[in-house]
């Protein structure tokens, strides 16, 4: 593609020096640390629309939606490389994009080592691989869940999913809810602190909602939830559903286990420290499966798996 | 998409038991040696055609253009990642591909650590992330090139591209040029032991053809180079023309230079252990860019940057 070079030698004058050879040298790693490595696709017209994400808004999301995953490992974020495939008609928009991401490499304080370049015939897509790092006690699996822990949020639940309906509903919904589809805020510095505490079982992300994680985690530990649909509903602002908040994807907010005996005083710090509550949603249980209480009552609930733009 | 789940399901059958969580944790590595890690995206009709690359071609093709990369920095491989976007056609063709996929990273004893599955609206994309490892000592970047150093080839020059236009133009060619670029042989075995030879200054792969990762090389280096238009097309069969194998992408052979008086004494070794030549085609000297020499005179030639399909 014309621009591949000048894309090339912009990344190569923006990484540090890191970009130009086959392959990135990782820096040693402080003994008893580990490295840890995530990637994750973000496809036009699968993930995101050229239409209302702005080159920064999905630099943005690029770039925090991988740390995000590794935020939900405790690991906190060093390098990334970034993969992107740019159809003729989006290259104004791909060098915005990678200016852009530049800039945020930097305000996040990550080091953008290497990449690939290349031409696309009809999307836009974007491949980030991220590697962060962590002390290996800190680790996070979402396998390591145990009876009776409490199961948390931190951060919110349906906002992503509701600027996303408006958007594409062109429903009027507050800006707040937009941002965090456009610009989610990964719990980077959450998911460092909460690495760092033994009482922490299990962690994930929500990127595909609240329902969708939550079963992949407690599968993970060979384990169920049971859902406290009084305490989801009491976070709620009153635009946003039961459904939304427990089917929406894409908020980037934390989901973790916590052993119940320890809560009372993690939730404290945490709200000290972050200045917003840790939210209990339920508890882990022996049963597989997720099951849902309102009113002490054992309810059902008919939950849609999540999509952006109706694919399935 | 339909069949996401299941191809999620299988990739964590095949990976042993590293996918599942939101990021992969790369174990310690021995003291003195370090991780490297580079990315490759394949996309449909830009560096591959469904039409005649079956699954395992491609499998083949995006697993060894990584490990390529890797063996261009004397690394030998350890993980990968593989991101896949997948548009509804090709689901079945996808499927393949994975467990092909996983096949053959067992056979190069490459671990599948993680990855990502998304669908696609048009084409289908891979992007790989290959990690290796390799002594600190032992890595050969492609910007440390020294005047006078002998310019190498490990491997072929123009193959790839003959069965590239063998396939595109319907030509009749040997079974082998199109093996060529099908099923790459990237020169691992041959970049770890290059990476040990401390008379080897700086190396690369032939991804882009030898005239377009030579000028990389030297430009990496502030250097220029000498070719020998007469040491080179004395290892072409006569189908290839000097114009293919300057021009021709895709042979993933290594490009290296050597301290030139370690030259006969490393060639002789490597020849003995790989059963085939280090083929010297020029030198390193300190006028920047390529010039190319036959029978002792300066010559012109005019290169074409190489590309798949004709795309710019």
């Amino acid at each position: 593609m014309n621009s591949e070079n000048s894309i090339i030698k912009f990344l190569q004058a923006s990484s540090r020096g890191f970009i130009g050879d086959d392959a990135a040298i990782l820096p040693p790693i402080s003994s008893g640390n580990r490295y840890c490595i995530t990637k994750d696709l973000l496809v036009e017209n699968i993930h995101f629309r050229t239409t209302y994400y702005t080159p920064g808004d999905l630099a943005h999301k690029a770039l925090y939606v991988n740390l995000s995953d590794l935020a939900a490992m405790g690991a906190e974020p060093s390098y990334i490389l970034c993969g992107i495939a740019i159809p003729n008609h989006l290259q104004n928009y791909a060098i915005s994009f990678l200016h852009d991401l530049t800039d945020q490499c930097e305000s996040a304080e990550v080091i953008l080592i290497g990449g690939d370049t290349t031409a696309a015939t009809h999307n836009l897509l974007i491949s980030i691989t991220a590697i962060g790092q962590t002390p290996e006690s800190n680790i996070k699996s979402n396998n390591m869940a145990k009876n009776n822990d409490i199961i948390c949020v931190a951060g919110n639940l349906g906002f992503a999913h509701l600027g996303l309906m408006g958007l594409e509903q062109s429903l009027v919904v507050d800006e707040k809810y937009i941002k965090s589809l456009l610009r989610p805020e990964a719990k980077i510095k959450e998911g460092v602190w909460l690495g760092k505490q033994s009482a922490v079982n299990s962690m994930t992300d929500i990127s595909d909602g609240l329902y969708a994680n939550l079963l992949h985690l407690v599968s993970q530990s060979h384990k169920g939830a049971l859902l406290d649909l009084n305490l989801i509903q009491k976070y709620l602002p009153a635009e946003i559903s039961l459904q939304i908040a427990l089917e929406g994807g894409e908020d980037y907010s934390l989901l973790l286990t916590i052993t119940p005996e320890s809560f009372p005083q993690l939730s404290h710090e945490f709200s000290q420290i972050f200045g917003y509550e840790l939210k209990p949603v339920g508890k882990i249980i022996a049963e597989t499966g997720i099951s849902f209480t309102q009113d002490n009552h054992i309810v059902n609930m008919v939950i849609h798996p999540f999509t952006h733009f109706g694919e399935n």
